[in-house]
């Protein structure tokens, strides 16, 4: 009935869908930590004595600095990483190790090693949106006013400057990374010494141990402490977001290096050749920062699911918070590295873009803004006249500064010759000088503002 | 070849899959406030006269009425709110109408309009949540020392107390508050005045129509002002999180509901009876709850999908960024007043869930830990101890305090009478004394805890 | 505590979270064909007289009557359809309408109804794929041998024609209907008499309700039958491939719209214009399309969130079945729609997909496998050596086949003269005569085949 | 600005996110059959010499040889498995290893070698779930005639047999396995020799290859075979439906081998014991089933999401097809071994069970069912007659069945002392005997016709 690779029947299926130890042993330094950080607590309660607590803490030392040299050994039988770390604690130091798990059990300490992990790449993600953040903000310096196509449903629709264009980033990034900071603060209590799920009639200091692991104060309730994955999701969450905003800006570097747009010269480093076409160069980081954005997404969905409908307290099915996590984790880094990467080194051909914003009658706004102020016309009303100047220019096969004084005036006898001055790729981003707009002056005042945030984040 | 509904052809399904107005009819409100805070800053910055704009804000303002009364009409060919508005202020004050339009574009108005729509939204959700956790707190006073089996893995672990069990609820909807407060926090700036996508050459006042609206500040770069539906992800985020942990409430009132456990009647209100079967008591509403995080979910899901990969800056695929949010907040306002509802009226059968504590060996943690404290076992020594003595009360079929001392001491001969204090359950809650612990004494402090929070959110 | 509309406390909230009503009349045409089909042959059967069934379908013919003429009335409180339809019957026939409810429970009869109407949704999704496939064979026959750049990663690689490129398309859909009819065979089962869960002691002809509803046979187990909620998984699923396929084609009809590429001038019809850019020519309908796939992933996550872990049978979360399938299908029917006439009627300019064709040294594989077959060398080799002549050329500012011969000799001597009968793209294009390939001979041979196989579909 | 593991740069970054060969060596069996394949493909139509592909072979049967005593050797630089094998080839056999890429891309290598493995987790999903059906049916025909309570809304709403309830189970569990037979019928096409994109100019027999690798034939379109991963969606969403109906048995494992419910001794062998809580007996195998489920519908999100957009043909993004569809199978193989072990293995507590069925008034609807036979009385006028019968009995304290004649006329004097026959819960099962209904006598025709049904699938 089972054959293949579980011929030994029920006991061999358990032990591999059981075994969290694959995965979890990614939390040994976590796990040794909190192991340190408990019996300290111990001792100075009185519930062990100084010595026992000397000789498990020397023990642990010992384990971290065996696993540290040869990596974490991976026996299915002891399960888990808690379990692992025990057993080789018994090895070393006895039966006095059985002294480790007074008031503790493994529910709590899971809780506190994987929320350890959690901050730890929440302040990794901010790390690495901070390093975007920096490459954008030269990269907008050094573009505040190079002009390019501004698009709206991939149509051009007005002249905007690159500057302004990495600035967009600029902003969601900084989103990005306010949604860690609020995830940190958030996680920022430590569940050690919930025990089980009830709490513990041993006289606890959980203070200490919150401190000692970087905690601002311990969970207030055992059955959430041991039950709450929030922290994770909150990491997720805000990992998708962060994954969303990358592959904008990846979609938006695969289209601008396609040879019809060529706006963008990827790095060399970042780029791939084929096994089978001499002449390609791939944006292949570019996508792939695109497609982590669906793994990502797909961890998110993973965990939101699994933990829908749990009751309380801790259930085996938590066990599977590990691997969306730890998986999402790596490919956010990098993603978050490939993108800096990206943004820092690649070449803008801002004469190609220059171009490209020059056609496609991308000043059309203009003409009707300059018919509002100078005219007095409703927008509306201007809007339609600009529609017919347009119309003209494409049939006559010119943009719409190629259009004389004669043929607008076919149009609209209101205009006159000053409208040519509002009709150039460059009156036009200078133009756009409202608060947040895409005028070089505007950006420059934004890049600098963005180094400020940047420096005081 | 277009058959059915589309027999017209082309025109017939862009008139359906165009039009945004039978959902985003919902923003009329938002919409009209909107206009109004526009108008009102081009006339204070001279860019429409101060006529022009008295006649479009009282148009605006009849218009208000007009909806308030009759309800929007639904105009397909008018293809949205925005529109809708617009159309019938040219029918009230004529070409002047036009003139609403100037340094604005539907992108930056639809970009407000939603956002100050999802600001409601989280608004509500806070309220909504409060509700819930009054009623927790209230609930969890009165049974701070009502004693019911406390589960992991749905099996009887340790008794508990069911106020201790109802405040884990008001740490997780606590986070969930907090998570709607960083959104709220995080989106308080407003687009409006972003135009298009690269900002106007009109000379605009931002600051007044943010402070007009209720925004902290406008937006800072027009670019990411109307391709940003961050504001929208964070609503579906945090009500994904509050969703799932109303999941988990309604699925352990499904379960406590059940003839076998029988811990709980639920309202009448909030049941229902059946088709078919007379006797019925379905905890109808409970179910929904639990079946809404799938909805929920489901939303947060389709807006990041459709999220994916958009270049810069507004693609129409955004106008599905709508129907999941309508959807979602609706959904969990309700979830949230039923849930309130079931934890305020529901009946607790506190009888049956001591007994069920008083089965099933809840204590044997406090045997272990006994022989811990009394004895200075090792505590994995002493769980084995504890083993022994459980099995031995299966084989007699009683519970484990109904052994004779001489069947304890043959177990391990260091166990003396004393042991009996501890294996009542309400010896066993009293001892969980630890911070967040179970004991009565620690529930009234967090209960008194909890009131001050909510206080002071 | 309850405040706004629920200011009436857990009465009113259940009322509107109960209540189907608003969403399930939608299938009234269902619930009533279920209901005749049933009181036929519960009057065959002997177990309600002749003359009670004849009044109660006459009862239910004219509640058909008045729906269709003036839609289903909606009170909240009769919840759902089931109960508006027994309602007005009741209204109509008095007290023996009570007899129609005999041997059936609401959880058959709703499964029922849906069940009907997901099979009317599948077969409207086959119509419209039917369509979509229809167009695509036209255009890729008129376009056979249309040279245009195949890309992989975006990046130019190698000519091929725009009618394989269409036909790849064709594939797609064909097997996503394939996968609607699956799901068509799978469901094939009435679930008509299995009443609550259990079945009913009346003595009942299952088969012969099965056949009256269009049914092969009825389902074999009562409670799965009452608890099955697959077929609506299944057409969410098959919907879900679809509309990424529709996504793909979408993406690529709005690139090949941009100003830079210019391949392709989308339908008037399915454009539409700017609030603020008079001369833009947006695609909004390919847009939509693209985002609706990701609406209808969030359905499917939805309906898969919701059903996770529900234990046998009914329970009330499986309300929330219908409103992501309904809202699916809406979505679909109008993607496909859609996309059948974007496919149908677009304009492509084949002249400047050419042109882009010959840019970008798309024939390089060619030179490369020209080598192979001419001087026997290896193709690791081969490819080595193309690339020394792309980068060559790209020096030099020329296409490929621009080089001279004795370029060409420099980077390896056993290049002659007929080389340059391999680098034109259609020498390419009509090199590529594998099966499946993209020769025209090729195309034309697969467009005649898709022909016959819609037919037999 | 790199810091950490990404020191050296863009080019450190690049390997670590472009490397496939972490996850892809998981194919080289594949691999290496497809090139085993393709080179004698290659000789037979002459492209390669018949020596030279002899060496070609062989070299591929020793490094076969070599992978399978000793792994694959992971080196980032050679980036994916086909990169990994060719390196290995030209090693042991020369330059003429060059010769086997001939007509060949990775785009279509890869696209076989997935598509291979998928069909392999395919036909694997279809054993897994025999066991499973195979287990149902045993246990089913051993608990035909026991009587437990069955639910509606996790309330007792009528007896039925756990045989009837298994075999519920049964019926999901053969819609899964139609799901993966359809899914191996789809996909029964090979790619391989669709090249990059376009196809070929060497007169390739891709009949030839595709008879080799056990397809029924070649794909007809290369454009599409380079760029579907429909067989991959296919694979994952029949996996999803099938986890889906696995947690659903999962959760009534959990909740029957509660201490309230007890219906149910779970396996020894799967289940755990607690660090802390000596007398803890866990489902933890069940708990992972159920958990499962949500990474599985984590896995098909994540493809689902990656796939939305692309443009033809392949993108980079593809290559985040695999880990999702490796992970799914993972958990799939294992969950369902987990569920066939537990229905083969689980001992149930009948007579508990049956208890359970006793109470709660299980057969109310059997009073209003005979009153409808007996008395004539429409359905509807019987249930509220019963209804008032389950008021009385409450007010009594006793089950339906314990009423006199006196208190049940008192109610409707139409009731007379026959109806005691109908309100036992044999009775009540024994009358359920339409079709698909839960009398023995159905029960055991149905056990009988699944056996029939597992035997010729």
């Amino acid at each position: 009935m089972w054959g293949g690779r579980f011929a030994e029947g029920p006991s061999a299926i358990m032990r591999e869908i059981n075994a969290s130890i694959p995965f979890d042993k990614a939390l040994w330094r976590e796990d040794i930590a909190g192991s340190r950080a408990h019996v300290a607590m111990l001792a100075k309660q009185g519930i062990v004595s100084e010595a026992d607590a000397k000789a498990i803490d020397e023990g642990l030392h010992q384990i971290a600095a065996e696993y540290e040299r040869d990596g974490v050994p991976v026996d299915w039988d002891l399960e888990d990483i808690h379990m692992t770390v025990e057993s080789r604690l018994t090895e070393i130091v006895g039966p006095v190790a059985g002294r480790l798990h007074t008031a503790r059990s493994r529910n709590d300490q899971v809780a506190t090693d994987f929320r350890i992990w959690a901050r730890s790449a929440m302040r990794r993600a901010v790390a690495g949106i901070d390093a975007v953040l920096s490459a954008l903000i030269e990269r907008a310096d050094e573009h505040a006013a190079s002009i390019m196509p501004g698009f709206t449903h991939l149509q051009t629709a007005q002249p905007v400057t690159l500057g302004h264009h990495l600035l967009a980033y600029f902003e969601m990034l900084a989103r990005d990374r306010s949604r860690f900071a609020d995830a940190l603060a958030r996680m920022d209590e430590c569940p050690l010494g919930s025990a089980a799920l009830a709490g513990t009639g041993f006289d606890l200091d959980r203070k200490m141990t919150a401190q000692a692991l970087g905690f601002a104060r311990p969970t207030r309730n055992s059955l959430d402490a041991v039950s709450d994955r929030d922290f994770a999701l909150d990491y997720l969450m805000a990992a998708s977001q962060c994954s969303l905003h990358l592959s904008r800006l990846a979609e938006e570097f695969i289209i601008w290096a396609s040879q019809p747009f060529g706006f963008v010269k990827l790095p060399d480093a970042l780029s791939t050749g084929s096994s089978i076409m001499p002449q390609k160069r791939n944006p292949d980081a570019a996508e792939l920062v695109r497609g982590h954005a669906g793994r990502i997404i797909g961890c998110v969905t993973s965990l939101m699911v699994t933990m829908k409908g749990l009751p309380l307290a801790y259930s085996k099915d938590m066990q599977d918070d590990k691997p969306p996590v730890f998986e999402a984790a790596s490919l956010l880094d990098l993603s978050l590295a490939a993108m800096a990467g990206m943004v820092a080194d690649s070449g803008f051909d801002t004469a190609r873009m220059r171009k490209a914003a020059e056609a496609g009658h991308a000043t059309a706004t203009d003409l009707a803004d300059w018919l509002v102020r100078q005219a007095d016309i409703p927008f509306r009303e201007a809007h339609h006249i600009t529609g017919a100047a347009v119309k003209l220019a494409d049939e006559k096969g010119v943009a719409l500064d190629g259009l004389s004084i004669g043929d607008l005036k076919g149009i609209d006898e209101r205009i006159d010759e000053r409208v040519f001055e509002a009709l150039s790729v460059d009156a036009s981003v200078a133009a756009r000088s409202s608060y947040g707009g895409t005028a070089p002056v505007r950006v420059r005042e934004q890049v600098e503002a963005a180094r400020k945030r940047l420096e005081e984040f």
